[in-house]
Formats: structure tokens, C-alpha cells, sequence
């Protein structure tokens, strides 16, 4: 029998020959390793990771050179240099942010810069008999250290420090954090200060690399989070961690290998120095964050669902295996609750809610959805299982919003047959979110499927129907990348029901809690890079979020990664976090009474036709 | 040619054959190795460290079961087990402490017992739906931490609390140092919280071990400093250090191994256990210090003698190889300068010199010898190169004060023959530091010896000429343990003259800054182990001390270990230990104009006959 391979995030399928190389298995179902050579092996490019060793060959010579040990033991490899031996399921890494779109940055709030690394530039006077001072307290003394509270040093850094002050002629930069010096280094070197801001997404990486000097995002990356070996979701890779204490382990350092990839990438296209970068901001997911920090997540997973800390950590990057200066600190933002994790701290710190006066609500939509609503004296959060259908997972033809991701769809009311639009125009090859909730309402809006769901018998013809499923097609397979057609089916509705109604019955139950009406939300922030593509009047229209007006919608996109940013480069927003996860309530939505009724009633579609919906 | 075995410290040699195991050659230079077993290899008490694996037999299995990898890799072996195959210098470690003469303790302050590290046992509420704060938080807010400033927690212990709240009821001590969590155990375990007091002397360490609960000390060990493999003295070791910069680790590494050695001890013979050792404070003279913590020696051993660092430095015992709890805090006591150590700094923390109105000295006589004085308004110090004579080195009979040392002498006047007592009173071996100053003022008071130290010739009767030296005969061949003669030669008196003169001058010179006369100083502390058994009329006699009232003597032992246990046990004495260094002020003898002028005078003996004196 001949190998199956598997390539993941698109889960796409070939039979392999025993002799190919993995490259040239992926060609033939049109996956695009990004090589530049041709598959010489001189490129570099065409990394994957593979979970089952066994089954490939032996690692080549060629491919150490373009490997790190690190990046080896993690199971990269270069595709033209893998030849099949058996079953694989191999994951392609799109690191590079052109390909897919993973939004970072997006809604953005001013800050002062005041990070918590600070370089100094010195001129010391050499020690002489008559003033022997030693070296650490000329160099304290020199920087006007007591008053700074400056009055300690690292001990690798102060093994370095004699000889760094004799061989720059007593001319050295000096970087502290917090009240420590972590480093020392000849001449000036002032002007360049790094750091980066991490999110920690269950689905991608999201890095930004940000100028510590003046606060200005130098560079982005993002890459797949290479946990997804282990699940696509975060209750598989909890699983998984819960089988052996190793696992948590070697979940935590995917992640670290993750983000060591792409520092490397920042070194090889902005020509940085990972050694430069002195500290790193993570946010994420409570379960991300515990899995990064290799915390157990037992209690994560099962009832009442504590984590390990809710105080932001702070560690050393050299503890984690990072690869920037070994003495950066690591400040993991804080988190307030098992389902609402540091990710959804920073959306609160990004879009300022809990310093206003006005009711403002923040949804960050994703597998899990956060939710919270408040102002400056009180703030109530929940979390709802909303799924991964959303991100394409357990739809027929879902995807995530890569390139050729359907991402908006019309009906056209003579014709029934639906029209649409791919990120960057190429053909389709699946339907990513946005693309299915504008189906689902536009569906609706017809008449196509009922109020609860079901595909109209009335409009039956408009149907196929295969293995025994009705489907609704939306490409033709002479029209798809993929030769098949891109349809929607009975069960994917299902689906989306399920992921709709959770995500309107966590916004309900907040409005409820607080005694307040849609009405009365100020602003109604939406977070999550799905949020940037959504058509928010089609996501009320299909009952997935309250009837909020519309002029109160703020986009957000990646807000999480963003409140990293500024809580790397200011000192009182880092403050501002931690103020947020203390003083934030957390609403059990399984705890409710009503929840089970609740959400029962949310799988229905609204009866009401809305007038923001195309006539 | 017959193999050379040459044991340390006390130098003796002996041919052995190429079949003897080390045991049965020390055997016939009747050095007593503590085996237990005769010899065969149950006991593993015959500890010895080779330099020269490869004149030696291969480390055998039963070797491997009482050694540890890393006492392996110094170099300790078994003598009963290790075949001689060339020439070896055999380094015998006296850990026995009952076999060697080691003063700690001795002179010792009351303080307020109060350690940085605290071990809290809490009971915690479990969590439940409606109270779901994080188990850190929940811990903190327990302890009542906030207040106390408990603010964060060391991720090894995080990555361990979940698991211990579980399982041991939610009964759970937590171990804090300064403000942060570092350790969480089961159950209540305040009752035992452990630290370590040491005292890295070039030549022997010191360590105490105290019950941080208490203040009091459990127990007590010591072992010569393995560096002695590289260089009885300072600068021999300094040399070493700067052949390359990996040696500095490996001396480092050196002292760290003699230290888990002891600790090794105390978990064999207290039965507590190392991870309850929760901080560990020590002293040294600086380049103690320095290799220590690995920190370049290259600025102290050339002019201006400047050391990396005058502050304290705290650093993790894992970041050592310190075999305590990994989390424990190591805090080493900060210099005065390149010469004026840790060690001088715990002395005069102990004899709170700094914190009187009166003027009081003190003296910590060595191989270099701190000579500190001052009040509370202002401290002068020094360091005089006393070198390591009255340690036994470089004299003939020269020994430490080991068991059988001489350690008293008279000459009686009738028959000019010495009368002489012996550590332990058993047959004696050689001369320690006070038998040399007895048998040098005895002679000097009967005109054996001129004023400025020649033998004399009035008295030549009295001496022997071997290999063209005089000598003075002091135990016949037929009375001593090695059956050979024990005597002081015309070289050992040159000798004990630099040691003397240095020592002197040094007090002068202190005298003299202060624009002070020694009648004026209202205390003088002579701190070192050799402090315990000087007789201080023939200190005075010989001119190694200017004339103070003898009343005033204060003879403080170790007091450099005591300081280190104050600083252990008291945080606000460890601050006193910071104030003392930062505002002692350092003279450097050698920038004195009148330095060559003061030295040579100091040679000479006095002529006053003095009254403490026997006539």
C-alpha cells in the first residue's frame, strides 16, 4: 500500500511513492513550499514539520546546514530533502505573512515610551591606586545608580564587565532592567534597543519586533503555532498534556522553537541580533500561557477551571530556552481566568475600556470567545466554547483565511447562485469565516434555509445532495483551485448554529448580569483577525451577536498583540494590565440557571429580516 | 625509578612501588587516612584528590558507589583503591574536624533573629466555581501578602504548586526569600528551614550550618580548600587563573565541590537534607571571592588591584552547582578592595568595631593579613603580605596546627633546651604559627638570636649546621612522629621576620593615618584561626604587634564565619555589612613613601626587654 500523507493546517491528502520526496508530493496537490531552488536544497525555504521521524528519511547533511539542532529536534526538515518511507502527516509552516494574512497591529492607542529596559552610555575614569573603586560600583556610581534604585547586576554580566570596561578604553553601554543590569557591551550602542511582543494564538504566532528606543514596530512575523502537531484545538493539546507531565514539556517548547524560528527569520531579513532583544512580551490564552510557561494544566481542564497564577511572571529567557540575550526577562501578561487568558487582557488594555466612563463590550472571537463588558468601576468577562468552525475546522470546505479563502459571498436573488471574493483574487479553495457567516445570512435572507436551520424544502433544486447530505454549492469545480466543488452542507450550518449561538449567549448573559440592554453598550469593540473580514450586519442578521447599532462596531483586529506591544514598551501600561486582570470579574456561563435555555433559543436564526441587509 | 608520592598539605614524600595502592604507601609515612574498613573499600572514608589521574589506577566500581560524578571529576579517589603508576601529588582532605584544628565560632554578638528566607504554612480555601482565583493568588492572599510585599514566585515553584495544593489538602508550607515564593512543600515543614554560613579561606573552608528557625548551629565542618591542588597560596592560584580564563571555572567549580562535600556530610551525619537549605551566605578575601563566583581575577592581580565588584552579590545556588535547593539564594558578602575581602568585612561586622565611639583594631592574621581601624565615624584598612610562614609553609618543620603540632614552646634558661606542647599532645610532627613566635621570642629573650636575627654566635654550641644552614634542635629524632628531628633553622627565622615586619608595619602604618598612638586604641581584635593560640606577650616581643596593652586584646577566632552566620540569620545585620564595605575607606600600603623605610625597620627584634615576658 502506498503512504499517505496528510499536510496540515489545510488537512489536503495525496497518495505518495516510496521514492518521493516530499516536495514533490505537495506539488501534486498544488501546495507551494516557497522553494527558490528548485528543490536543490540550496534555498532553504521549503521547511515542514514532520510529526513520525520513522517515517521519513534520515536527516541529510544539506538539510543541517539550513537547520538549526533546535529546529531539528522539533522535527523541521526540508521537504526536497525528505523522501517518504511510510505514513506522514507533515505540517507546512507559513511564515511568510504574505501568504496568509494574519492580521497583527490593526486599532492602536498611544502610550508614553518608558520601557523597563534602559540603556546607559558611559565614560568611566579608569581606577587608579588612589581611587580603586571596583568596577561595578564606578559603573553605578558613573550611571547615578542609587537614586535610579540601579544596585544590582547579573552575575553572567558581571563576569563580562572588567574585561568590557578594559577593552573599550572605560567607554560601555550599560542595559538594565527594572533596577538590574543584565548586560554590558563596549562603545555606545544606545541607538538599538529590541524587544518583542508575542501573541500566543492556539491556531498562529503572531511576533512583532519593536525598536525599544522609540517604540516603532521594526518588523512582523507570524507563523503557525507548531503545537498544532499535537490538535488543532486546545482541548486536544490539553489532552495531550494531561497524558504525561513530559508532554506539557514539549508542548511549551514547540511553542519557544516557534518563536526561535521566527527571531531567526528577524535576524536574516532586518539583520537584528537576537542577542539585542532584551526583553519579550507574551500574551495568550490562559491554556497558551500555561503551556509556554510549561505549567500544568490539569486544573485548567477540569472544573472549577483554575489556572496556576492570575499575577503576570516574569522569568529569564535563558530559563524558557529563547533565543534572544539569555538574560532578557520574559513578562507573560496576566490572566484572569482558566477561559479568559492575558490575550484577552491585552484587547482590554488596547482598546482602554476599563478607563472610560461609557459601557463599552469587547468580543475576541476564536475558538474560544472572550467577552467582557464594563467601564472604569467594574468589568464582568466570560468565555463561550464557540468551536473552531469559524476557523475553518469540521466544515466541509472551511479553511482558514489563507490565500484563495473565500472570504465574501452574495446571492444573487433571480439567479439563487452565489457570487464571490478570495483573499488576494486567486482561485478558491475553500470558505473561510467571514465568507460562511455571509453565506448563512444570505441563505436566510432568501429564504434557503428555515429559521431553525434546516435547507427550505421549497427551494429544494437549488440543493444537491451527496452521501446522502444536502449541499448549497458556492463554486463549481471547473472554477476551484482544487478541480472540486466548494458547496456548503446541511451539517456545516449545523455547525455554525452551534458556534453562533454560544458566542450570542455569552454577550446576552453579560448584558443580562449587568441589568443593561444592546442599546446601552457605547461600543461594541471586536477583536480577533477574523474581525477584521466580517460583515457585521450579516453577523447580527444570523443572530451570532446582539442587535448592537452598527455605528458603534469598532474592528480591532490582532488588539492582543498590540496591548503586548505596549505593555514591552511602557512600564505603566504593564502596571495597567495587571490592574485589569486583579480587578476583573469572571461570569461561569455553565454556572448560569437560564444558560441551557439560552443557548438552546440562539441556534435558531432571528425571524426579523434587518434593514442593513442588501434588499 | 620507584614512583615519588608526595601527600599535602603537610608535604610528606615517600617511594612507593608501582604495585602499592596510595593507602599503604601513606601508611608507611604514617599518614592516617580514617578508613574504617582496613582497606577494603566498604567504608569509603579515605577520601584523597589526585591531580595526576594518569599515574594512577582507572576509578573502580566501588569507587563509583562512595564518590559522586563530580567529586570524580575534581579528582577525589579512594587511597585504598587507586594503584600508583608514576609520580602523584596526593592531596589528603581533612573533613574530620575533630583530627584538624579549626577555629569557628568563637567570639560571637547576639541579633535579632530575623532571615530573608521565611517559610509560611497556609491552609488554603479550595476553589470552586463561584471562587476560581488562580492558586498563586489564592496562596498569596492567604499568607496575607500584599502587605508583605509576597508579590511573586520563582517558576520552578509554580510549576510545582498546583500539584502539591492538590495533593496535600491544600495544607501548604510556602518558603519565601526577600519578597518572592521560591519553594512550596506539602503539609506544615516550618519547623525546618536551614541555611549554610561559610567561610572561604584560602586555605580551609569553614561552613556552619544554622537552623534559620533559631538562629542556632546545628552543626559544623570543615575541609581544606580543594584549590590547593592548584597553588598553596593566592598568587600561585591567581597565576593559574590567568593562564586561561577556563581555569577561573575550574577553581570555582573547585570550591563549589568542597562545599556539596560538606553538605554531604551534614546530610550524612544531621540527617537533614540539602533542598532545606534555603540560602547560603559566604565570605573570602576578594580573589576567594572572585573564583568563587567565577568573576575575572586579571584586574586584582595587577595594579590598582581592582575588584569587579564591592557590593553584594546575590545569585541562585543552581546557577553554581551548589547542591542546596536550586532555588536558594546565594549571597556573597561584599569586598572593601582587591586585598580587604568579604572575610575582613564579616570580622568587623562581628566585632561591630563600626558601630562604637571608642577606636578599636582589628587584626585578621593569614597569608595576608587584614589589619582594619576606626569607629563608627570612620574606618581605615589595609592588607599586608604577611605570606603563609605562620601557616607552616616555607619553614623547615613548618605545619599547620594539626594534630601533633607544636603549638607552645619554652627554652628553658639553665639548659637552653626547648620545652614544647602539641595539639592534641600526641608526638609531635612540625611547628604551627604560635609555636614559631614562642620558640622566636624564647630565643630572642635568651640572646639565641641577634636584633636584626642572625643566630648567635655566642650561643653556637647550642645549634647544628645541616647542608651548611644553623639550626636549633627543638625535638630530638628519637621524641617526634616522624623520627626525625623537628628544629627552626637560621632560614626559618628570615622567614618569620618578613611575615613579622609586614604584619607591623601594617598596624603602623594604620597608627600613623589615623594620627593615632597605640596607647590610644581602646581594643584590638586579633580574628583567624591562629589568633586562638597566640601567645600575645611574644606577639608584642618580637615585634610582630605594636605595643598595645595586653588587656586589650580581644582574641575572636573565626570570626570571619560568625560574621557570616550574622548576616545569614539577620537582614538588617547583612544591610550593616553593605554599610561597612561602602564606607570603609582602603589604604594602599605600597603607595606609602615611607613604606621600604617602615618594612625594614620592622625586621629587626626589638631590644626592650619587655616585662610579659617569663624572666
Amino acid at each position: 500500500m502506498s503512504p499517505t500523507l496528510v499536510f496540515e493546517p489545510d488537512g489536503r491528502r495525496v497518495q505518495a511513492k516510496k521514492t518521493d520526496t516530499v516536495a514533490r508530493a505537495a506539488q501534486r496537490v498544488k501546495i507551494s513550499l516557497n522553494a527558490d531552488c528548485g528543490g536543490r536544497g540550496t534555498c532553504g525555504k521549503c521547511r515542514i514539520i514532520i510529526k513520525e521521524q520513522a517515517n521519513a528519511s534520515l536527516v541529510t547533511d544539506v538539510e543541517k546546514t539550513h537547520l538549526t539542532t533546535e529546529e531539528l529536534s522539533i522535527g523541521y526538515r526540508l521537504a526536497c530533502q525528505t523522501i517518504v518511507h511510510g505514513d506522514l502527516v507533515i505540517y507546512v509552516p507559513r511564515s511568510n505573512s504574505g501568504q496568509r494574512r494574519i492580521q497583527v497591529g490593526g486599532f492602536d492607542r498611544g502610550t508614553t515610551i518608558n520601557p523597563a529596559v534602559a540603556k546607559h552610555f558611559v565614560e568611566l575614569k579608569p581606577p587608579s591606586l588612589e581611587d580603586a573603586l571596583p568596577d561595578f560600583d564606578r559603573l553605578v556610581k558613573s550611571i547615578g545608580g542609587r537614586k535610579r534604585r540601579l544596585d544590582s547586576i547579573r552575575l553572567s554580566a558581571l563576569r563580562n564587565l572588567p574585561r568590557v570596561l578594559r577593552e573599550s578604553d572605560w567607554k560601555i553601554t550599560a542595559t538594565a532592567w527594572d533596577d538590574e543590569i543584565v548586560d554590558v557591551q563596549k562603545g555606545d550602542t544606545t541607538g538599538s534597543s529590541l524587544g518583542l511582543a508575542v501573541d500566543i494564538g492556539t491556531s498562529k504566532l503572531a511576533v512583532l519586533l519593536i525598536d525599544l528606543v522609540n517604540g516603532s514596530t521594526m518588523s512582523v512575523e507570524s507563523l503557525e503555532n507548531p503545537q498544532i502537531v499535537h490538535g488543532e484545538d486546545v482541548y486536544t493539546r490539553m489532552t495531550y498534556a494531561l497524558e504525561e507531565s513530559k508532554n506539557v514539556q514539549e508542548l511549551g517548547r514547540l511553542v519557544v522553537g516557534g518563536i526561535n524560528f521566527i527571531v531567526n527569520e528577524f535576524e536574516r531579513k532586518s539583520g537584528i541580533k537576537g542577542r539585542d532583544i532584551y526583553e519579550v512580551v507574551v500574551v495568550g490564552n490562559t491554556t497558551m500561557h500555561h503551556l509556554f510557561l510549561e505549567l500544568p494544566t490539569r486544573s485548567l481542564a477540569f472544573s472549577p477551571f483554575v489556572p496556576a497564577i492570575k499575577t503576570g511572571v516574569n522569568t529569564k529567557a535563558q530559563s524558557l530556552g529563547l533565543k534572544v540575550n539569555p538574560e532578557a526577562n520574559v513578562y507573560s501578561f496576566p490572566v484572569i481566568a482558566g477561559f479568559v487568558g492575558g490575550d484577552a487582557v491585552a484587547d482590554l488594555l488596547t482598546t482602554g475600556i476599563t478607563e472610560q466612563e461609557d459601557l463599552s463590550m469587547l468580543i475576541d472571537i476564536g475558538t474560544n470567545t472572550e467577552i467582557a463588558l464594563g467601564n472604569r468601576t467594574d468589568l464582568l468577562c466570560c468565555s463561550c466554547a464557540s468551536g473552531p468552525a469559524f476557523e475553518g475546522y469540521h466544515i466541509a470546505h472551511g479553511v482558514k483565511a489563507v490565500s484563495g479563502a473565500i472570504e465574501r459571498i452574495r446571492i444573487d436573488l433571480s439567479s439563487l447562485k452565489a457570487e464571490y471574493k478570495t483573499v488576494n483574487g486567486v482561485p478558491p479553495i475553500g470558505i473561510c469565516g467571514s465568507g460562511m457567516i455571509d453565506v448563512l445570512a444570505e441563505m436566510r435572507r432568501l429564504g434557503l434555509i428555515t429559521p431553525d436551520g434546516r435547507f427550505s424544502q421549497e427551494f429544494k433544486d437549488q440543493f444537491q445532495r451527496r452521501n446522502g447530505m444536502l449541499e448549497y454549492s458556492i463554486v463549481p469545480g471547473q472554477e476551484s483551485a482544487t478541480g472540486r466543488d466548494i458547496v456548503i452542507t446541511q451539517k456545516d450550518v449545523r455547525e455554525l448554529q452551534l458556534a453562533k449561538a454560544a458566542i450570542y449567549t455569552g454577550c446576552q448573559a453579560l448584558l443580562d448580569e449587568k441589568e443593561t440592554l444592546a442599546t446601552e453598550v457605547k461600543t461594541v469593540y471586536v477583536a480577533g483577525a477574523f474581525g477584521n473580514y466580517l460583515n457585521l450586519g450579516n453577523a447580527i442578521a444570523i443572530g451570532m451577536l446582539p442587535p448592537f447599532n452598527e455605528e458603534r462596531f469598532r474592528l480591532v483586529g490582532n488588539s492582543a498583540v498590540t496591548g503586548a506591544r505596549l505593555g514591552l514598551v511602557s512600564k505603566e501600561m504593564r502596571d495597567m494590565a495587571e490592574m485589569i486582570a486583579q480587578n476583573s470579574r469572571y461570569l461561569e456561563l455553565g454556572a448560569r440557571k437560564s444558560f441551557n435555555k439560552d443557548f438552546t433559543a440562539a441556534l435558531n436564526f432571528p425571524q426579523t429580516k434587518l434593514g442593513n441587509i442588501d434588499p
